[in-house]
């Protein structure tokens, strides 16, 4: 049974009872779009009330229709929420904007759901993490906080197709994809600041990472594998024990011998993996996810979710399709 | 016009004018053993004497029959050259031995061969690298020589399945692989050995590497992202001209902005990229091969030649298929 | 909101009150058990009691424990049903088997949902169809009906590798399957013959087909197209309402302009596209499905709701993933 | 040892002894140019003279140094050959056209090499087939020359991306594809009408196809799978001894159990298999080739070579990689 677990903010607008919560989306034929209207299918308590996108002559964009919703998800390309999810939250509804425009901004809450439950829950204005940030700041969040990073760690990320957006290209059409995985943005990935943002808030000073994406021949699905030296030596037990006491409890964080993002497929889950290198004083940090669910849309509702006041898994499931 | 550059061996058992040199290869049915048959095919001085498959009936292997050849290629399961690669060198048959059991022998000359032609070509015993060594080595040499390299450097391996060899596994079942890239054996890989070793006699000085391949959606291919903080900054022009200098020349070594494996199906170059990450002080190294080809058969070949004294080249191209 | 929409049978133990209906799953280690087991932690009413796996150190199975359920779902090999079904059926536990050992028994009832569904509401042996019957017989099965079928239709399939179950093999491996479509079994497919006893039945006199599946590179989702002489010439425009009219209402069955497995991942919709090739009197008419859902254990759920009294939707979305 | 095997045909320009034939090509930026320039690279007497791509600056093509060359082969986009394949052909320039423009013309010949050596040999003006027209027609042509196709045969056509062209498109973007076989322009494909007409001209009388191309989850390769009913009973047997006589002796045509097109990327070849369905009275044949190769480029130089009094198959190998 899913019931509220934390008493709604007071800018949410209630629902009247048996009344189901609406949701505005913007921008709903991207990836990301498309994906938030699938799970909010198998909502139980919110409903999709308006979905505007631009293809089917949006332009522009009715502020006024998605302000009048329970809340408002923004899935517009980088760079287009700026003035727009700021004019929503003024006018107190409540915003999950699924682009970067917000993601270092003081004034919104940055909604990793797992590192910031409460501020969002108590927020009308979160900027939810790009894909490759989720995984990677939940992969080297433990050892950020126990002060065992030496130096900036390097993350290796392989995503799919999909993360590349709807619109298709050169660089991303199956051809130029199919025989192998590619690096890309090698050095200058517009992730980077929201990890490092993320990392120095938790270690209590300032960290910064080398960061490079790779293209995969696949559609979904995204895995960085992270390499950090140690502070100090660990053994592959107590690897373990801290990640798995970190995220104890934790529905959507799973740690795991074998992450693997062909597991997870339209689940909301985030597998970890990891394995000391006593040899080279080096831990190996994985993570695995479905980069429009936990790393997308997913951890949207998630995030939605509580700032409604509702069960943070409501019509979310952790596990995907696999095979 | 391609006529032999080096002296033949004294070793090396001269064709008689306007007879091709005989090859024998035993192991004939993996990836392996077929991939040097299609390259021998379009080889226009060796030809395919004996070829001794165990799924054909050759169980034991006629050693006799492959002493005879002109140069002997070993295509066996890792472990199974062993008394017979010995055998055939000392009977006096030039030998390359694709397996792992020589690779760290002294009286065998590890056969990376834009780092060992001159040794390559005198020797009798050659042990051929393997995929992931290859490509982790070419990418970090000019940093072992240089002196650059501040610690170990993390290596992430991205091989497709055809790398895991022809026997189907659950692990390589295509279902288990068609939905994102994962990790596996994350720090204890065969090929580390082969890797600090070379590292190391580059360096001058023990070196320690980090090393986690994975698993990805595609067939022929891998490439390896390699990290390394650096003693010294250096620039990016720097960083290139390094690179460029360290390979000038080189036929199948190419220093290039996106090393991509899609481009080199069936092809026997590698192709490297190099980036400076200046914020962290560290180097990222990019190599992308056909694991079959300069990761396997076609290094092979590519010594071979050498080993009889024939052009490099000789029944090889860099580029591969693309599209 | 999900109400039954069928009086029970008599011989189904209606659940108390409040309490969920317990299924059992013989054979739970392979795809389609898997994927039952993914649907069945969805559904509102029914909770997953036995899961009984072989590799689990089922074996033999527990017959009386099965039996004890209120509904059993046999996901075994094929041929390793029969006596199992029957004892079940025989102590009065309602059983769906999703092997091929009943689809020919006149004692079972043959559970394609929308042909069938009254019988299966009926019936407490149900035999599910195989993947490609389903989406071949639901896009013939309009054409047999109306007597518009001139001679055996040609059917050609293509499926993902997952079809071809869990077990690996050579067949499978990925490296021979990543490189494009091959045809196999061209002649003698098991499906044959349940395609063709559905098709006679709806026509009402004998029908034979050819049918000849291929393996695609990817993993879930099968098309199949079908080419049917017309026994008299029909246009564009009839053939699309013969679809329509036949399948309106159909929460599984949809027609479209495009019918792509790609868009149907985890969804149990059944897509069919209809084009009338008028130079040639042949009418192509082409089905998409998940093979895991629609083609098995979605299809065998929607049974279980219905042999239950449940709504046949009930933990059963029509869409997959998409992108 | 590689000879010419015809007189070269009068409007030949002859190469002085020793000096390489120059080829002109005209689009050399898509997918059949780039892989004529990787084809000609490995040639041992053409080389490639004028490379003029739009994309490079050819805009409009240089007419006049095209018409310099030994022969030209013209990659353009369908509908643009029109105007400029006859001035070429006018100024005596040998002149394969990969378009369709010249398909149907009566002043072209249609270069399917297997079915028109001669007419190639003696033509200057070759318009070179498409690539699923190639496979239907090769795996077809036994039946119409022996008179055993009943009523129009059901062409099942599946394609790699790459046959999509290099432009990307929605589509042809991964994601789009990825997750299974799908059916396109399922009545009306262009290259029905060129089937039809080689159909009709190997049977003396006007035959008809029906043909549904799909488009597969891979990036090179093409599968046709042909449905036919016979005029009179044959058995496997006699099917079998039908296409082994049709083709014995064909370097590039081969009749196997198991045409695959996994097996011939980057070759020349055209594997067939064909099965007869007794109970259907249905022969059911298969085609398998690389569309970039015997669909396109490779068979264009095929044609080459004959025009230039060449062997038929230098620069061509009729395997391909395989894994």
């Amino acid at each position: 049974m899913h019931v509220a677990t934390t008493p709604l903010a007071t800018t949410v607008r209630t629902a009247a009872p048996g009344r189901p919560l609406v949701a505005g989306i913007a921008g709903a034929s991207g990836y990301a779009g498309r994906e938030l209207v699938r799970l909010l299918a198998g909502h139980p308590a919110i409903e999709v009330g308006q979905r505007q996108a631009r293809s089917d002559g949006y332009d522009p964009l009715d502020c006024d229709a998605l302000a009048a919703c329970d809340i408002a998800f923004l899935c517009l390309p980088h760079g287009e929420s700026s003035a727009f999810g700021n004019a929503l939250a003024e006018a107190g509804t409540p915003v999950v904007d699924l682009g970067s425009d917000f993601r270092q901004a003081d004034d919104w809450t940055y909604g990793l759901t797992e590192l910031a439950r409460d501020a969002v829950a108590g927020s009308t204005r979160v900027a939810n993490p790009g894909c490759y940030a989720t995984a990677a700041i939940l992969a080297l969040a433990p050892l950020a906080e126990a002060g065992l990073l030496d130096g900036p760690p390097a993350i290796d990320g392989k995503s799919g197709v999909s993360g590349a957006g709807r619109a298709p290209s050169e660089k991303t059409h199956l051809p130029s994809v199919h025989g192998g995985v590619q690096p890309y943005s090698p050095t200058g990935h517009r992730h980077v600041a929201e990890i490092e943002q993320a990392l120095s808030g938790l270690a209590g000073e300032p960290r910064r990472v080398t960061f490079t994406p790779h293209l995969a021949p696949h559609s979904r699905g995204l895995e960085v594998t992270c390499y950090a030296r140690l502070t100090r030596p660990i053994s592959q037990a107590e690897a373990e024990t801290l990640y798995r006491d970190r995220y104890a409890g934790e529905p959507f964080v799973r740690v795991t011998q074998a992450p693997h993002p062909g597991l997870l497929h339209g689940g909301n889950a985030c597998d970890l993996g990891v394995w000391v290198d006593e040899r080279t004083n080096t831990i190996i940090a994985a993570a695995a996810l479905d980069n429009l669910v936990k790393g997308a849309s997913g951890q949207a509702l998630q995030n939605a979710n509580l700032m409604l006041g509702l069960d943070e898994g409501l019509g979310l499931v952790a596990d995907g399709l696999g095979a």
